[in-house]
């Protein structure tokens, strides 16, 4: 039994939703940000970086969603969510979800989390003044060059899917012009149609439209 | 016959060790960040991030150091630079890996690459000001959480070893006080006692001490 911490409204729905497509036997555990629980002792136990997601196994405690995603493609490998015996594809995978933990979840976080990286209201304020246009080029990449469509892969639905669609459910937040990214939007559609999407979303409790 | 675009001092030395590390057949090609380089339309055609590393291949242009590094492991077996048929293992390497781009390699972009994220002279001293304390913490983890000793996975040399010794040689610059993280500096001084690593630092004419 896999056990699944996360929170409302973060990348942890991503994985969620990879272990409800592969029918995987897991529990959801979740991590109550508003009450800072990452931060308690009790979960800096399971995991000491205070972040989730984080998925404990029998052999371990996982974390990083890009790590966790590849966990779940190879322990369900009937799942087919990824071209694991194909070096080229399957480095194609990791770029596009590494590109998306490296680069765009971190444009994202400059609007609502910056006091990771300054101090002070107003270096505050000018990393949230410049994260709509970061986080717009971002997509615009991933619009023009990365989704082939309908999935981001082409017609193989992956481990990229459930990733892209968690990032993209934040960017009317971030300020993107969503009239920019028509196949992001359409690939968002498609994801709001697959029925372990449709349950992982309820069972966060979050709303995506 | 693969092809990888580097520029001195960045995360491409990762990646160009690995391919020394498993005789692999590559040239190295220099892009000139002093010329700007990275932003010529030439570049752009072969990778639209405007960044390095790059790596062309046969089959197409890969990026993000990760799915390169776990690329020459699944390309370049007879190294055992990664447990590729362990999913728990795997990930494991995976996982320090993508701690690695999302969250170190972006404590130290904040330090000499802020205008990424904000403008104004202010807002980008306030990131400098931050970078030693977070670059500190980030290594602190490594120290005593992540890195097992004698490699980053124990007794096995990795991907997650050219990956760590790279972005490891950037902490003095960050203020890091590297009498706080002694294994994280025999982990480098045992990388450079390895021919590979030598020959590799040696062709980006880098200097690590």
């Amino acid at each position: 039994m896999l056990r699944l911490y996360y929170a409302p409204g973060t990348c942890a729905l991503a994985t969620h939703i990879a272990l409800e497509e592969a029918h995987a036997p897991y529990e959801a555990v979740l991590v109550d940000f508003r009450t800072q629980s990452q931060r308690s002792p009790e979960y800096l136990a399971v995991n000491p970086k205070g972040r989730v997601p984080a998925l404990v196994t029998d052999s371990g405690t996982l974390t990083e969603t890009p790590a966790l995603l590849c966990f779940v493609a190879q322990c369900f490998p009937q799942a087919e969510f990824a071209p694991l015996a194909d070096p080229f594809a399957l480095a194609r995978v990791q770029e596009f979800n590494s590109y998306l933990c490296s680069t765009v979840h971190v444009a994202h976080a400059h609007r609502v989390r910056g006091t990771r990286w300054a101090d002070g209201a107003d270096a505050i304020e000018a990393m949230k003044q410049k994260a709509p246009s970061n986080v717009t080029e971002c997509f615009e990449l991933i619009e023009q060059k990365f989704l082939k469509g309908p999935w981001v892969m082409g017609e193989q639905y992956t481990i990229c899917d459930p990733y892209l669609f968690t990032i993209g459910s934040w960017i009317e937040g971030d300020g993107v012009d969503t009239a920019k990214v028509p196949r992001v939007m359409q690939h968002r559609a498609a994801m709001l149609a697959r029925p372990a999407v449709q349950k992982a979303v309820a069972a966060e409790g979050t709303q995506i439209a």
